[in-house]
């Protein structure tokens, strides 16, 4: 019950359903759940897919606001290793060229969403997760919530815009330490730098946001989404240039001696717990 | 005496005089001080113009510093929504298309304005003299003050450049809240935001700020006015084609039923006082 | 001991030995310490020649991490203003305009740094040091730091980008305190400004920053010099052409009257001393 705008709905008629994701509309609100709790909401390759597809479904379904939270205790983990390790035929060049083109695409559904769009960052959140929510509308937080993006760390390089929208929110000085430096913050750090909204107690947190997003979801819808649009027309061809350069260095990484060690390392401190 | 800049002045020689507005210079500082306490400083057709002139005399005049301030508790409680019930000849159509056109000159005033230009926010504010802050050089605040822009809420959208100027301040996380979702903020948030230089008790508020202000104006004139025009170039062409943008947005905007509606229903409830 | 990466460390093999900076390279960190104490490490124009090949030589060596800080209790009072009494025989416009081509290029050693650039700010800073601290990658400030940019007051404007970044960082209304008005920040200002990364007790601040970057300096090098210069790529031009239109600016501003007096006064009120 505490998850208002996502318990007990069922599924919009016509609705596609996904085996990664719950997707609900209520209220005005269509939900999007990450739902590989089990994974902590790690994205695989054909979640990306889903996720793609059901933003692209509640761009022009009747809601006024769209959300995306996770089921579970995590928020998401990011980017699921695993998908280092299913190589095509066409070796690990297709294989970066492939994951290159999903996540430009990937990325560009966020810029492009025409509504108002929210994060309910319901545990802590790794990655992509974290890069992609300088894209959002809106941020809300449990308390519980981490923010953590540990590019250099496995040899890698920011994606998600995050390299342009983290400085911008934050400025170089902050953005750095995450960006570069691999700093996980708390959800009262990140509130505080502009990149969350708003924290709750994680006791109230559902309850207090839903009960908020259900107001706002009775506000003009057209006056929201046209709002919506104005603002991120102002920087919508930046932000499309910043995605495109993102992933080609992200291409060059994921071929580096630097980023298939550490991904190896990754898998062999798992493979000995 | 506790207003320092603006008490006991005289209009100076030559100068205009606006029945909306009281226009002083004194101490090397010029200050606009809206003049409709009766209507919370609400800024009619009539007074857009007065401003506009107002900003261009003080732009040629040999003051330092500009001040813009309010009348009475309010700083300016925005655009008089009576703007909308005088309907020309030519229909709503001529009227959307009147105000946009006078919405663009107005916050063009404010890009060109060529010295430091200061916003001594004596009360409550709210909408377009909200919206144009992120234009001022220097927004100080008494405590009482709060920073409202409720434009959803009347089924329109953003302008004075906020849908830009907003989010690069403050990052759009925390942006939205106020140009989608119309969160009032208090003086000491709208600081924490950037929005706001610094917030005074208001027991010494006035006598604080133009005291700080006198002093300012007595730094190297020509230092001031070219820094000040340095840091604008950077993003004046940007702020040229934000402010387009939003004018059109808005034009569009004040023909919808969203915002048809929202005005007649702004006006039963005032009858019905 | 307490200041790890420079203590005990000799030149490299090869380096070059300036008689006003100290440059080591030690754990994966190249270190260029201002070393002008008795001065405040006051930046004269040989220094700042010397600054620009220290830069040019630690983008090339092998470091993974480039550290700027200062000698003794400051970390640099600015710019040398005995480098305006040197007329040389074109007057005063040779000397503005050689002035005006030796800060672009100083300037442009920093925007095109290509690996994480850190300032230790040991001390207070003032001027061009505190104006270029846009373009670092991090800034860690002992407590006893202060960032003071007194522009006008001395008839003069911005430099170093700050008249884009500075905004960019903390907002037009924090930032014009600054840049057109001379507020001194102390450290914890800036770090809530966003200007400054982190404050350390002013006991500890050596040795908690030197552990912090050696662990740093131990990240993939490749990853974080790539990510450094792709979130700089997308504002180098921007850069580029702000340094530009700060230096044609200063170059009119130091031949006008309000600066030669504002500089006049200084020396005589030294000369009293």
């Amino acid at each position: 019950q505490a998850e208002g705008g996502s318990v007990a709905a069922a599924p919009a008629a016509g609705a596609a359903v996904y085996d990664t994701l719950e997707v609900t509309t209520e209220d005005g609100i269509t939900t999007i759940k990450l739902n590989r709790p089990d994974k902590k909401n790690a994205i695989t390759t054909e979640m990306y897919d889903h996720i793609i597809a059901a933003l692209e479904s509640a761009a022009k379904d009747d809601s006024v606001l769209t959300v995306v939270t996770g089921a579970g205790d995590f928020y998401c983990s990011g980017n699921d290793l695993s998908n280092f390790t299913k190589i095509p035929e066409g070796g690990v060049e297709e294989m970066a060229s492939r994951a290159g083109d999903l996540l430009r695409k990937y990325v560009r559904a966020y810029i492009d969403f025409p509504k108002p769009l929210v994060a309910v960052v319901n545990g802590p959140a790794v990655g992509v997760s974290v890069t992609v929510m300088g894209l959002f509308d809106l941020v809300y937080a449990t308390e519980r919530a981490t923010f953590h993006t540990p590019f250099s760390q496995l040899g890698q390089s920011a994606e998600g815009c995050s390299s342009y929208t983290f400085p911008k929110i934050m400025g170089a000085a902050k953005a750095n330490e995450m960006l570069l430096f691999n700093k996980k913050l708390t959800a009262t750090q990140a509130c505080e730098l502009g990149l969350v909204t708003e924290v709750f107690p994680d006791s109230s947190f559902q309850s207090e946001v839903w009960t908020r997003l259900k107001e706002y979801a009775k506000l003009p819808p057209n006056s929201l989404a046209l709002s919506k649009q104005l603002i991120r027309s102002v920087e919508k061809e930046r932000l499309y240039a910043v995605n495109d350069a993102e992933v080609e260095r992200l291409k060059e990484r994921w071929l580096s001696d630097e980023c298939m060690n550490a991904i190896m390392g990754f898998f062999q401190a798992k493979s000995k717990l």
